[in-house]
């Protein structure tokens, strides 16, 4: 060998969580209510799991999906499933059996890890593809295979001559957009790896801390959370349910000090929390634009700290995070709470983020023009699953475009104001349904809110606001009207406001405002105010 | 386009600098006793230099040498050279002019910049190659080009699609190893890269640091601080000379947080230490196994927290660090020392170290069996520049020999028992004890010469001789000292010369050097000179 170039090692998650499982064997890497395993434990079925997958005949490739809640055995999957060489296809918990039955045939799945309690969900798919190898995690289901028996014989060793080549795909994460069709997102060693690398920076992660998983790993792998904590030798603790009451408890019990949750989920752990809890916890925050309110919240009521990351699945999951100024505590709580609620500047290792008009210029950096969030790096993905149309479109002009308006800040720290689709035009004005919705959340009774526009013969589109109260709370659809002409500019202010028992919501928590807006269209009866 | 490959950027530290100048124009880039130089105006500095270096005619690939002390025009030059798509090679400020010309030579070098004040060191090469150009830094030198007027022209923008290819080399780096003759260690954007996000994982930086450049930037490009600082925003302070008094006034002056240096620097910065001066700093060590002593005499003495370090100029610079086991600061302070005394564990980004035996087989992780330091991975250099049976040496078994003897313990930290059995490390240079040999060797008095380490309480350890005359002949050591005073750069000449009647030999004759550095550790009396 004359060539240095030989020596690389592919940059990947599974060299992070090798270099944890060596240094840390003895250090917890899962606490769970029922048990305990080490790095060494956790390092050894990582490579049995592996070398199971090798004999049942996964070949390196081939796609094996994952269906399960966030548990022990989810978490050693995104690492031994890659290990074996194979491509994660992890299936979100919520989806409707036709949804799986796409997702499974889409990507051409040879196997399929099921968590035994989630099987009824699989059932009916699992009868019409009896080619499909099931294997059934944390319980026996008849007909399928045991997880556990994929233990006993050979292990792939978590080094890097196992490493598959960092330019290969890592998962095919299927996202569940409004279209018709789940698109399957393809991301590699290298993206997961830079991902994982931006979450230990921003988020400081180090072995001492301990995380709870809140957020589905089957979300973008937990955000990267799933490699994070073992690249540095932290503990994981799974939260299956996510359940207010569950989540804080663990908390307690398990000593945890970071947790991932989008804000619909914080606002849940807002109301549950009463009594003693533990302070200081750092969150990071993603998947919807939090409110400044929510912030505001979590800082002053729980006295947590809360990492704004901005990203979707396509994006691995972070392009950029709310990076917080040296003077920023200085600021009083509720300016600091409004600078946090930015999307931010760009992660360390995500590339390159702008903001651009229709002819891909950038726009002014003046807090005011709207333009798209555009980006390209190398957490991008590496383009949809057998689609070539829809990887094309993702990709014009040679930079990933996410759909999301928003405005550049002149400190560089970009603000979205709504995503593309969300943006209620009336009267030709553009009412960006996040200024709204932060308005609202400003009033002391509300918990959720949710504007979309309504069809209106003469502007064209009105916003109308879905609000569900806080528990106990009262407040009227005027009061809230007046509330809101006192902090917006007439046109933007709700020409109608419903107060409803519950926002409807993806796993993630993220409220489906396809389905308000077909309320509102009459394609549902709506709610009465 | 239908592939996300595309989007892929290079990982290169002009990727992390280019960050840090977008994020944070208004901070401070350098501070310096004359000047403040903010991100806007480093980056627009680096965009110029690259651009003049274009227009000057330097092609992509180009060599682009470097002769400079620690100066805020050095800094920009380890941005700018390699954004113009040139090598850079960084030239020792202490060698000879034979040693200058072979490297200017051997590395093809195109154009030298050199700073003013070292330019009489090269003076005699120049003269001799008319076809470089020589550019003068930080002062006029008549018949050189002025290094500011590369500034006035074009820029080369500092975005992803100026960047070389991670795979290209951005440095080669001449070593003054054992052998006669330096050798050029290529260093790719991509070993870069790891090294730089390695030292702001380990170091925890941030953009509220202040780093003082103690160790030289010339040696492997400051150990990766020359972009580190960069990638976070944070501030740096050049130290031109390694003197005491001054490294401390800067300290003090520019609110300095984090510094490089070398053990013996460190000793020297005890030495001066009086009165007031500020605490809390961190400090970067490495280039040599650093004493126990001298950490704990760091920390007590001047409540610094020192951070060991451990590499080769082939590793970019380092493979190894001493991380802080969660439970050390309770043990005591000279335990503490003794711990942070071991070189340690494989850096996040480095790739694998492993202590091993002739066979490569691992050595017993228990604290006792010797066994040499090898390593894979993405710091490891691309190779030796125009060497290829040195690099095949090097990387014989696919593994990159350090030549450094080591155990490991069984908590898997590796400590350096031996370094490269004949170096001998001085200030923090390496003294290649076969160079001083063969300079004896030319003395016709002299029939067998060996050269080994003697500790030193400044400079660490200074080179001591081991001289057996030929029969008949007659010389004394100071006739000898001055021999070599006349061949050899004047840190590299030994301090005694102890006159021996025979040296201790095996029975294949090759002389036992280590029987000799007990002679000069005081193991066994001495010989009289």
């Amino acid at each position: 060998m004359t060539e240095g170039e030989e020596m690389e090692t592919p940059l990947t998650p599974l060299a992070l969580v090798s270099r944890g499982v060596r240094l840390h064997p003895q250090r917890d890497a899962v606490r769970d209510d029922d048990q305990t395993i080490s790095y060494g434990a956790l390092g050894d079925r990582i490579e049995r799991l592996a070398g199971g997958l090798r004999r049942i005949g996964i070949q390196p490739g081939d796609r094996v999906a994952l269906l399960a809640p966030n548990t022990a055995q989810a978490l050693e999957c995104y690492s031994g499933v890659p290990l074996a060489g194979a491509i994660l296809v992890p299936l979100n918990t919520r989806l409707s059996p036709e949804e799986y039955r796409y997702i499974l045939d889409h990507s051409g799945s040879r196997a399929l890890l099921v968590d035994a309690a989630s099987y009824p969900l699989v059932q009916p798919v699992l009868r019409e593809r009896p080619d499909l190898l099931a294997i059934s995690q944390r319980g026996e289901v008849p007909g399928l295979l045991s997880y556990e028996d994929l233990f006993g014989g050979a292990r792939v060793p978590l080094a890097a001559e196992s490493f598959p080549a960092e330019g290969e795909v890592l998962s095919i994460n299927y996202t569940s957009g409004t279209t018709a069709r789940p698109k399957g997102v393809q991301l590699t060693h290298r993206s997961a790896f830079c991902n994982t690398m931006n979450m230990v920076l921003a988020m400081g992660m180090r072995k001492e801390d301990v995380h709870l998983h809140v957020a589905p790993m089957f979300h973008a792998n937990g955000w990267g959370f799933v490699w994070a904590t073992l690249a540095v030798g932290a503990a994981n603790v799974p939260l299956p349910a996510v359940q207010g009451e569950d989540a804080l408890r663990r908390i307690g019990r398990h000593g945890v000090t970071t947790l991932c949750a989008v804000p619909t989920v914080l606002t849940m752990l807002l109301a549950a929390a009463r009594g003693e809890f533990p302070r200081g916890i750092r969150v990071a925050t993603a998947g919807a634009a939090p409110p400044a309110a929510i912030i505001q919240r979590v800082e002053e009521e729980l006295g947590w700290t809360v990492f704004h990351f901005y990203g979707l699945t396509e994006t691995t999951a972070f392009i950029t995070h709310c990076e917080i100024p040296q003077d920023l505590p200085r600021r009083d709580v509720s300016e600091r709470a409004r600078f946090k609620a930015r999307q931010g500047v760009a992660l360390p290792l995500a590339g390159e983020v702008r903001v651009v008009r229709e002819d891909m210029s950038d726009v002014a950096a003046d807090g005011r023009e709207m333009g798209e969030v555009v980006a390209r790096g190398n957490v991008i993905m590496q383009g949809y699953y057998k689609d070539p149309d829809a990887t094309a479109r993702a990709f014009a002009g040679g930079w990933f475009h996410t759909g999301d308006l928003a405005v550049l800040h002149p400190d560089g720290y970009l603000e979205i104001r709504d995503r593309a689709k969300d943006v209620i035009i009336s009267g030709g004005e553009n009412i960006p349904s996040l200024e709204v919705e932060a308005v609202l959340y400003q009033h002391p009774a509300v918990a959720l809110a949710a504007v979309v526009a309504a069809p209106h013969p003469h502007w064209g589109e009105t916003p109308v606001a879905f609000v569900a109260l806080k528990e106990g709370a009262s407040v009227t659809p005027e009061e809230l009207i007046a509330h809101c002409r006192r902090h917006l500019t007439h046109f933007k202010v709700p020409s109608q406001v419903l107060i409803v028992p519950e926002l409807p919501r993806t796993a993630s928590g993220k409220i489906q405002k396809y389905l308000l807006r077909g309320r509102v269209r009459g394609d549902s009866p709506a709610a009465s105010t």
